[in-house]
């Protein structure tokens, strides 16, 4: 089986040279409109050779990894172009807009929406490692939109990165992730553009900043490039997510101006209860031992 | 030398821990409220022996890290208790309130009033370590309130640490930890908050959580003993901290209901800045390999 990728980041360059691998395929060809990108992408292996886009109609696999807001408009024009057998899968963080996108294209079921939840604060091909994706969560939307074939086909592609797939509509898929990931990232972006705020007038207030600092406001170097159109697509979800996380806030503020320190101490009590839940996120992170 | 230790959890017992093995003193001796901490602090070898409080009558230095609401109760009874040559330390996250609370003590000159910045998300006797403390940075405050011989035996103290002793006024700590400590901390436990509310009506919600979320919402697995009364003795300055990311906030949902995806760039773009400091903590943090 031979496979083409097209974005060459983070994402697109793991799957990459995990597929490789793990020999599911044979020969991975590769396509960035960033020709810095698509050739640190040759040169560090990534990807066999670069192509053309019209090439996708040779591939019997193409994955997508591109910002959201290219790939609904990238999409339709990639199922034109692709053979009658070739099974295109995108990796997008949202997932109801790229759905309606292909809904009514005469190649639909060759084509399975799904979300590799995997990731770091960097990107580039310089960012791509092996291992990136074990143990990890994956999201098939639409299963039934998708022919049994190109369902099949990208279970093998994720089963080789090491995913654990699970399926869900896309409202729902962008529903959750506005709370589980993408508000994360607000809260880590605005952290840190308050405490630059701060900085201006403050100068080495950051000697004081320790290593809880540095995880809470980690996400705040992710690439504007990706999230601007993540934000964009899943607005209506974030914002509602966003909308609780600044009233729980500001009740926060509340008990904070009253010196109600029982009334704070109950509400951390209560977030406490998240140990649980992220003990069971941490083992499925990969080792550092197994992965480059 | 020998030491006292007032209070035996992650940050009394890698105090412990180290001074030890510095070198710096030769017996270590401590106390704990909590008589199940106490004796693990025992078992795990972080002392050598428990002690009643007037102990601290024998003790070359005694260093407090207990919570700042009991620290201002307790510190102004530990300085009547020592004897005259008995140089007291505090590890409190506040600065303001502790100061005040001696301010007019007969033996005001031999506290000296610390803030050693580090810390985990972990607490108690089990959570203590050696290393916790390396390369990080100590703030001392009212520096010229310290005789000359009790900053002599601090500076050493933290020396032993391996940290980086900076002086710092306490209103001005306190403005300052305000955003790059307690605001980090404020920020993770709504947001665990936020998303535990939700998963309460969306079960498995957290299948979808990532690394980003693990790393964004950690803090919210500190201690609601240690922090409540951090925050209520910092209330006015993290008002003001949390007001300000409340405003970021408000105004990146403003432009995410227009879709107004530039300005939403513009916000992460600036908030990329973050990058470049984090890289300078990240360097403060010590390697893995040296450490327990």
């Amino acid at each position: 089986m031979n496979a083409t990728i097209i974005g060459l980041g983070l994402i697109g360059g793991s799957i990459a040279l995990d597929l490789k691998k793990a020999g599911l395929v044979t020969r991975v060809t590769g396509i960035d409109l960033n020709s810095t990108h698509a050739d640190e992408a040759v040169r560090l292996g990534l990807v066999d050779e670069l192509v053309q886009l019209e090439a996708v109609k040779d591939s019997d696999v193409v994955v997508m990894a591109i910002p959201v807001s290219a790939l609904v408009k990238v999409l339709p024009t990639i199922l034109d172009l692709v053979s009658n057998h070739t099974v295109v899968i995108d990796a997008g963080s949202t997932k109801s807009q790229i759905c309606k996108a292909v809904a009514g294209h005469p190649k639909r079921a060759q084509f399975v929406a799904a979300h590799p939840i995997a990731g770091t604060e960097n990107s580039g091909p310089s960012a791509a490692f092996s291992g990136l994706f074990r143990n990890k969560t994956n999201i098939i939307c639409e299963r039934e939109r998708s022919s049994a074939a190109a369902l099949e086909c990208a279970l093998q592609v994720f089963d080789a990165l090491g995913m654990n797939t699970i399926f869900m509509e896309p409202e729902e898929h962008d529903r959750h992730v506005a709370y589980v990931s993408h508000l994360s990232h607000v809260s880590a972006f605005l952290l840190g553009q308050t405490v630059l705020d701060i900085e201006r007038d403050e100068k080495n207030i950051f000697d004081l900043a320790g290593s809880g600092f540095a995880s809470t406001v980690r996400l705040a170097k992710s690439s504007p490039d990706m999230w601007a159109p993540i934000f964009e697509q899943n607005a209506e979800y974030l914002s509602q997510a966003l909308l609780e996380y600044i009233m729980h806030l500001q009740k926060f503020q509340y008990h904070l101006m009253k010196r109600d320190a029982k009334e704070l101490h109950k509400i951390m009590t209560e977030a406490n209860r998240i140990r649980e839940i992220l003990n069971g996120i941490e083992l499925k992170q990969p080792k550092p031992s197994t992965v480059k």
